[in-house]
């Protein structure tokens, strides 16, 4: 059926006709996807494959590839096809099972699942995004690394969806302000979302805002036309001082009955019009029909290509220097413990400090412990104390900058930590808790991709003071608790700030949250750092016979020992127990857990925080020390008196229920 | 010390100083606040109040008033000074106790707190945004009621870090589409944000930006220039098509000795320069020094302006048509419940049917209803089931339409959303359940200012299925439920569904979200609309003796049914609760709960999300069968058999345990 032609062009079609038959296949297979995408942007997936990503795809993880992102994730099906077609490890039999239980082929694309597949996406934006943290990453490299031996380029294909989300927004001015020439968006433009046709939702001038944001904008006006994509790409690569936008137009559900209309996006063609698109495409009416031919000429220009590149880097990477080859191994084994040394700090034994201030002291310590370790926060780091001193800001002139000046964009900002860490780095991301809200989304993405980034969120309740309830965290501990895979850390003093990092370092794989006071509160002599791993210890044994529990965490902590110390002296023996995270507590054997907490023992709670959390360490709710009301501007003193959560007042409850 | 001099910019000039002068006092008397945009700012939102805004200070809540919304809230003290000098209700002694407890002068402008603050902000991005709302509802509104009785304008101050938000993107592009000539925005640009000045953060032409957004633009390049701004807004005033963003270059801290660095954005004046700042201003350097002239020549600007349109508008009001009265009336009341007229459906007994189906028809049910019911979808309204029918799509040529088509902008849906509430509207905004992670900072403003938006989440667990983990909630559910005033519904059936809309629209005030699923489940014979308002109601009783109780929520109530039949077969008796709103339940009276939960018998919960919510009701958290880790990619039915939530695996786990 399908025979190569004399010319080339003419083997470009049939094999974007090839992966666009194998894709509404796969989704007609599965009774479900997406055949939009797969008709519409078959061929600048193709032409990017085919033309111009320097990848292996016998060797998916070569640390040096070029990067795919389909923020598109809905494309997964082009994708699977793609990557088939391409050589990966990816078999007929995978794209079958497209969407079945515990295939290699998901609903949308799955980061280590799929051979290929450069990241997770669904969610739309959040590739857009987290591209741009590849792209920094590999500036970023290039320069920590010699001989260039880092030199990817990051390319990303999105749609109309991707671009109407503020996230992507945010991700792309930012990329203009630090010129990011090695990324390479690829717009599938066709003017239809799931919903309706975009002239009703989004009409902007897509150039102009691009120019506006200090892009490179080019346009490919026929999507179908192989060499005009060629050209753009071609163009877009030469590009040395801005990141590049390629608007495509495409026409959705190319050679469908419902092509053009926002019916082509989200459900399989019924049979016939399956039948006729196959007949249009000159492909047999026989499910998965694959040619030798397209198969053969695919992986021909991808390996004439890449070949000689990929060996000749091979021997460069021979060549490094030591310390250049010691980092590249971290990199390649892509994930990695950090074993921080010893901090060591003289303090006053009577030293009043936030846990904020602390940890601006160890992330500077970590600093000098790790090349990879590099972040920024949302326009706070100054009150976030995240700022890594000496070390500069990253930019065009200063790739070696290790502080990334996000502004105000919580959002991409978690995105690109993503995108950090899927190259291998380390990074950190900063903001005040109560926005960890509208980072959320990129948050969950991490926690998906088990990746490890750290985000490290001060001002952390109502505690907060005068600038009162929009200010104030009260739900946002119970959101990043529940979230899956994420762990939290909610430090009492310096000690357990240290045992939270030390922690966080340690692990290899898995988003970390560390959650900061602005507080001056005093150092605990109970507090350990060593403890901090177990997730809770006794910070205050009780004397003689026990008759209480008292859990806090961070600030609250030095509320409850004083509880603890002055009900101590009208006859009450309490045990005060340090939970900095309960999610590690939680993985602990069943035996610590029990020590810490003997059965019929009354336990109290102090978080300046929803219930939520807690309810499962208590008999009764009435014995939880906490807040679930907005809070409000005031003096931290007067709020934490009305909310019944300083020393008099918890010592008055915790009496009553004793 | 003030003398009105004989050039009317002179007076400006002395009340724009006075403006400048209460606002630092007010901060340095709280020793906290945001100097930078009180000196810098001061001449625009003077321009705004002394000559354009029409508003009665002694009628704050005027339906037809001038909207102002400090988006950049940090300039609560700039913004109080000025409402002070109006003479709105706010004495000299409300700005001595700005930041301190129970002032109605907070940290960030609080809605209902303070006379003349018309939306709570602080959070960057979600003034700008909610503005959009407000000038979507006077379009909607000026149609919807007669003789132009609305029609006012809405005005914007923002800075920088609103400009950053994506939240603020999304929502400028939508205001673009739409093209909403009654938006107008002052962009206070001081090139200076938190951490640091914007060229190494936010290098964009604003100019362009906008403008290939469908914006008007207009510069004012000194921000001292009071006629430049008076010209500028009306300028945009007259703009007929477009919504105008007015750029207006100004100094950050302005006279500061720190004046134009992002030192003097957020730290109280020392003394030293306070006091040097009141020389440059020429006005006493005695704390809340008020010049009587400066308040009886910016009054009498105000009132000479809006005297006459505001009797007029009375008036024109007395002499309205009857429904345009009524509907008025309902708009002046601000809050008001809607008492839904009894729906009724002819459905086979035997229907098996997805509540997202079901509260499709009860939302065009209550369309017909209220003329105030409007919303839209984040382009998912095709899923989502949220279009209301024969209502026709929002545009400028179509301003009565209902439905909004949101675009693939969560974000900015959300904080639209709560700016059509707060001009007394009652919005809806819906998408899958997990996508309310990009909108959760928009909730948290809905329920800050407790306003009776409606979010309709569907899609709501595992049982998404082939769409995967990225598309299937888990721990979104305890986020909402743990958001202070937000009620969450998650109905089992249509009886359920007509219940929670019932429940919802019969209250006033607070916003709340109802959750759905895609599936298709039976009508439950015993499920009762009447009692979803309880919260939680037997829908199956015990038959004999009690051995257990399970408690199930949405799609699950089935299962938990199921399973009870089939254990009664077995000679298990058990009771079965749903519980749609566990915030309704808590409210219920104490006997009420413990009717339902008779103390020391085993409770059982099955809901397919975070166990977090159900902590509370059990003893032992091995009774939970809930879902701690994302979800994947198959059928439904291999997932819930995967994740042990299919009625087998029920059944056995309840065995085991009874």
């Amino acid at each position: 059926m399908f025979q190569l032609g004399k010319q080339p062009t003419n083997n470009d079609k049939k094999i974007v006709d090839q992966l666009r038959s194998l894709g509404i296949d796969m989704i007609d297979t599965a009774k479900s996807g997406h055949p939009g995408i797969v008709l519409g942007a078959a061929p600048i997936i193709y032409t990017l494959y085919a033309k111009h990503l320097m990848i292996n795809p016998k060797d998916p993880n070569w640390i040096n590839r070029d990067r795919f992102v389909m923020s598109a994730g809905h494309g997964s099906a082009l994708l699977y096809a793609t990557l088939f077609l391409a050589g990966y490890k990816i078999t007929l039999e995978d794209l079958k099972a497209f969407r079945s239980m515990d295939s290699i082929t998901p609903g949308h694309p799955e980061y280590k699942t799929t051979p290929g597949v450069d990241m997770s996406t669904g969610p739309l934006g959040q590739g857009f995004a987290s591209a741009v943290g590849m792209a920094i990453a590999e500036v970023y490299l290039k320069n920590q690394l010699k001989k260039k031996i880092i030199d990817y380029h990051t390319y990303v294909l999105c749609g109309d969806g991707d671009l109407m989300e503020g996230i992507s927004y945010e991700a792309a001015s930012l990329a203009g302000v630090l010129g990011l020439n090695h990324l390479i968006v690829l717009y599938d433009s066709n003017h239809v979302s799931l919903d309706a046709e975009t002239n009703v939702t989004f009409t902007e001038n897509i150039k102009d805002r691009f120019t506006a944001m200090g892009w490179n904008y080019i346009n490919v006006s026929d999507g179908e036309d192989i060499e005009a994509l060629n050209r753009a790409i071609d163009q877009a690569k030469a590009e040395e001082n801005k990141p590049t936008l390629i608007e495509v137009n495409t026409i959705i559900g190319k050679y469908s009955k419902n092509q053009g209309t926002a019916k082509a996006h989200g459900t399989p063609l019924d049979e016939e019009d399956l039948k006729q698109v196959k007949e249009k495409l000159d492909i047999w009416d026989i499910p998965f029909t694959v040619s030798n031919d397209a198969v053969t000429e695919f992986q021909r220009q991808i390996e004439e290509r890449v070949d000689a590149y990929y060996k000749n880097w091979q021997t460069k990477k021979e060549n490094l220097d030591e310390e250049s080859k010691e980092k590249l191994d971290l990199l390649e084994k892509g994930t990695y413990e950090i074993k921080l040394k010893d901090f060591s700090y003289d303090f006053p034994e009577d030293l009043m400090e936030s846990t904020r201030d602390a940890s601006g002291k160890v992330l500077n310590e970590i600093k000098n412990q790790c090349d990879f370790f590099l972040g920024g926060s949302a326009d706070l780091a100054t009150s976030n104390k995240s700022y890594l001193k000496e070390s500069g800001d990253f930019s065009k002139d200063n790739p070696m900058g290790r502080n990334i000046r996000y502004g105000v964009r919580e959002h991409a900002m978690g995105a690109i930590s993503n995108g950090l860490a899927l190259v291998g780095l380390r990074p950190f991301a900063s903001t005040f808790l109560v926005f960890s809200d509208y980072l959320k989304p990129a948050i969950r993405m991490s926690a998906l991709m088990n990746l490890p980034v750290l985000y490290i969120f001060t001002h952390d309740s109502i505690s907060v003071g005068e600038d009162g309830p929009t200010h104030q965290p009260v739900e946002q501990l119970i959101a990043l608790r529940s979230t899956p895979n994420l762990e939290v850390f909610r430090p009492a003093d310096v000690n357990e700030v240290i045992g939270s990092y030390k922690t966080i370092f340690r692990k290899k794989e898995g988003p970390s949250a560390i959650i900061l006071g602005r507080n001056k509160v005093p150092i605990q002599n109970e507090t350990k750092a060593s403890e901090v791993e177990k997730g809770a210890y006794i910070v205050r044994m009780e004397e003689g016979q026990l008759h209480g529990i008292i859990v806090a965490t961070g600030e609250e902590l030095s509320i409850a020992i004083d509880a603890a110390t002055r009900l101590k002296e009208q006859g009450y023996s309490l045990r005060v127990i340090s939970m900095p995270s309960i999610e590690r507590f939680r993985k602990e054997p069943k035996e610590y857990q029990e020590e810490l907490f003997p059965m019929t023992v009354k336990t109290f709670v102090i978080e300046a925080s929803s219930s939520y959390s807690w309810h499962s360490f208590v008999y009764n709710e009435r014995y939880l020390i906490t807040v679930n009301n907005f809070g409000m501007s005031a003096k931290r003193e007067d709020i934490m008196k009305r909310y019944h959560m300083d020393v008099e007042s918890v010592i008055k409850k915790i009496k009553e229920m004793l």
